[in-house]
């Protein structure tokens, strides 16, 4: 069976999932090099899982030609730069989410990706192959709910992870660049249209810290569409019943949600709380599955020489209308995306 | 607008609720008489409401020419002879469940519901006309799951009553007659058949005070039925989350449940405690609506010279039933039901 | 017992159903007097339910020294005219909502309740009477969720309905006034608040019939409240599955949600397609109880002395904000409500 | 890392599911050989996979001393047998349920795993690695109900695979051996009893033809434990809406309920058949991840020296109580698990 040989940079708790994925949970793939600035990572991985290459320098990496792909799951204002020389060495890429912290880094990522077309890209959008969502994608492509016209998301963190939240507040890019882009990107997929208009509020509600970074706990969005469809968002750091990720795709013949309630497991408990589920503690909880199958569709893509359907302007569109909300949200105005139209592809 | 004039005996908790029902809440019956043998209960309904006859002595009520209709909402050892005595002093009558507290005791109210054919007789089984369980009726009558061939019922108090019951222990009969009753009349309402045989099991594992009753705070029972269909019952004593009744009825082509989450209302929390919903404090919040259109049945069915779907027959096997069930729990046999076929009506 | 006496003008479906609770359902009122300019109608209650008088003209029944109160259930446009007779005649006054059609005439109305501020005036947001919704306000009061920071509310009439509603079309003042300014009520009582901004969006996607009259058969808004809370809506005409009424509360340290279901009652069913739960038809289903005690609620304030916590001011502001949002929907711009503060009572 | 190296006999549809987890989702587990009598299936996965060793007689491949351990994936008939060779040829053995298709068999098992006590041994009771049944476990052996004092358990196979079990009802052993083994052996888990006295009831009452094989299409049970607790079960081939496994678990101080609507996923469809889940399609789409997890179990079992908590005796007692059930079924009758005490181990 051929498999496709992966580096991947980046070690932090996501790098370590996603190295065990694609070490042991991803049969067509073999994870032959780690890379990561701290040289214990490295060397521990490389014991630990008889990983046979190490570095702590990524260019070392690059020019590494057992390598077929680079996985970058390094910190976020690294992404565009090791996702453009990665591909300008010949390798396929796959980055986590988002794409970059500017557009116009998205833009750098965009030309290497045209530059190298003939090279697997895909951005880390893992939810859209989470089973219940791409089911739902499924059963609206198949006609179910006939022609969708809104997007409803909730993405709420829960409250038991608020402090590493405050911590990241400065470097976060704010609510919508880190939470809501996931539903920017969901609410793009299941509307297959690209926002105009947005308008979005909220505040610190509990945790009066975001406040300095002209962030808030709990925010809010509505959006226009290209098409005429609509779509609105609610995201939030606070959730005290654990990580609440939620949407509901309204269409002219019915409605789909996924996930209303964000439950742990099939256990439902009877007890002086009333009837009651226990709900997941967080995404690497909900979305451990999408985890491991975004990456064996990029793995997958690879072998079969085709792209995934998320592309590199998917990434740079949902960093972009996050940069709108904010924008809306800081200034309290309705904001225009100027030049949709030409900016899309 | 033609109304029926009802006298009351029985004036405790459920008799007071289902007076203020017969008094406010149906519009063509008027509370005329009430009788009880506690006199300030009698004043005080007569003062309250306006309710024009009061007595100490219910053969004196059952002189009132005025009044159409006996409700018989006293203890239950009183039913049948108070049924006998109204049946042939011309009135129709309704009684709460249980028909009687024996067997025989019940054969003397058949005998004067026979003795009286031309008057509306009704036993209080409200459940049958809960919305929901008179809605799942419907359903199956037009055929929505097949043939029903299982019924499995669960009916458990909540904790919070647990004195009272305790309290009650020595003269409720046990919980087959107490409150599996109900599931028993429900599952020969939906299998439209007689059992034949019983299996029960047992025991007071939390509250032992039962045990010296014969009787248990959580008791199981299989049955079958003349037509080879089956149930399954489940009754308890002590809910932490609140009064439990749920009934499923499984057809050849599909299955039916009511009452999966004893919900208090559409209300549901997201709080520390997961995704919950709180649920009804006993029989008087789940079956306030029954009680009042199971009395509106039988005042439309004296006004309309119809009769009710339960019978006087029903009540005696519910009670029968439950004996039977008592008997096989405490002895742990196989326990047939004698001459089944022919005390068939 | 002391009866309110009510005369009620309009008698339409929705004043059908007023009458029968007032005259049937509601211990201390009493259908002293009804009035349309449909003599058929007049004649046809009286006759049945033996109501003492009957009028064609609003004016005469307003002569009428027996009636209490004024139940105003007629056409929208006649609400705040015939609220303005009433008062000044004397009577306690009970309107359906919407208060007017215009904020002009809402002042008018204002004005009349200033006047003969001894009289018990309320507006018919039946929606603070169902159970569920008193349920959840009740539990916010006792801080259950902390502070209230987002309110999204859900309101979708069904498809069954939709020629009546291409129908009323014309007259009914759009998506916003008729639908959505239930769920403004709500979000106001909620959060305690009122609003200040407002963007709005929809279209006319599976009936363009909509169009013509400047209304969509789906909307949605994003509104600022005066406390820094938001509040999101979703309105429609066309939902396949029933009557959708769906309101989350989120606030500091919980979440509270009703009718996320809209459930017809608790049978669920298991079949081929699934496991489901029937919805509700439409809002008489829905609200049933609500409409019974929201005019019990108007009784009880008159034989108590006191006023119902929904104010003349709730039925302004409702209007006032669903015409802020009509306006941001056609014009596709943010609204700012002006004088806010100045206007608040 | 040290692997684990697995042999691997029966390459039916269950085989290669298996065969597929231990090749590439168990990261310490190596599929090292495996064995058909279908030379066809041998060839095709060692050429597809790339597994070393194939072999079409089973006895060739216990010599193979590269193995560790063997898998008995074979039809039921061959279990105990093969079982036996395995372990007294010093492998670890894992084998699919039921561990025989008789009592008797179960014993030649249970001596051969007594003489090899050093050995590794796991009967497929995959139900007890469910992420949700472990963790029902887990809230029990926590205390968060109590006593458990019933467990009642549904188990029915899809309507849609009614011909294949039609085809293999006269070697299926009947639906308590087939489907109700499972929930057997999780009753004794979670109530950590043994069953004393059963007595069951069922019928054809669909699919006729089950009746020649002495077995239903239906069936139920009530049973006794020893330490006084109950197990009710209901049993079936006909589900119109899937598969549909569930449990409950009734304790002193609170129930449990694991997969009381058996979703597919977190889609939630609102449609004109009203508010929906579909359902899982049958056993290997339910318990996908537990076929998974069970064998991660028995080579963690193996690396880490210690046994499963699924013994080879609890093999036997599902069985046993299993051929009790269908003995009542069959001539309707109490039936007591003879010399019960003295065969506990």
């Amino acid at each position: 069976m051929k498999k496709v040989k992966i580096g991947m940079v980046g070690l932090g708790r996501l790098g370590m999932d996603h190295a065990r994925n694609i070490a042991f949970q991803i049969p067509n793939a073999e994870l032959t090099a780690v890379c990561s600035i701290v040289e214990e990572e490295v060397d521990h991985v490389q014991k630990e899982w008889g990983v046979p290459f190490g570095y702590t320098v990524y260019e070392e990496m690059l020019k590494n030609k057992e390598l077929d792909a680079i996985a970058v799951i390094s910190p976020s204002p690294e992404h565009c730069g090791q996702i453009e020389k990665a591909l300008d060495a010949g390798f396929h890429v796959f980055t986590e989410k988002p794409l970059g912290v500017t557009v116009e880094e998205c833009r750098i990522a965009e030309r290497a990706v045209e530059r190298n077309a003939d090279r697997v890209f895909m951005v880390g959008f893992m939810r859209r192959y989470d089973p219940s969502y791409a089911y739902a994608k499924k059963k609206i492509e198949d006609g179910a709910i006939g022609q969708p016209i809104l997007v409803r998301a909730t993405s709420i963190d829960p409250e038991s992870t608020i402090e590493g939240a405050i911590r990241f507040a400065a470097t976060s890019g704010g609510l919508f660049l880190d939470m809501t882009v996931h539903d920017i990107d969901l609410a793009r997929w299941f509307l297959d249209s690209d926002v105009t208009n947005v308008f979005a509020s909220g505040g610190s509600y509990l945790h009066k810290e975001f406040d300095v970074y002209g962030d808030g706990d709990n925010v809010a969005a509505l959006m226009q569409f290209e098409n005429g469809t609509m779509g609105m968002f609610h995201s939030g750091r606070n959730a005290p019943h654990g990580y609440h990720v939620e949407t509901e795709i309204v269409g002219t013949h019915g409605t789909l949600r996924v996930g209303t309630v964000p439950e742990k497991n099939q256990v439902q408990i009877f007890d002086t709380y009333g009837a009651r589920k226990e709900c997941v503690s967080g995404f690497p909880e909900r979305f451990e599955e999408a985890y491991r199958l975004e990456v064996q569709e990029f793995v997958d893509c690879i072998l079969e020489d085709r792209k995934p359907s998320v592309s590199v302007y998917d990434g740079t569109k949902a960093t972009e209308v996050a940069y709108a909300a904010t924008e809306s949200f800081r200034e309290n105005k309705l904001v225009q995306l100027e030049n949709q139209v030409e900016k899309m592809k």
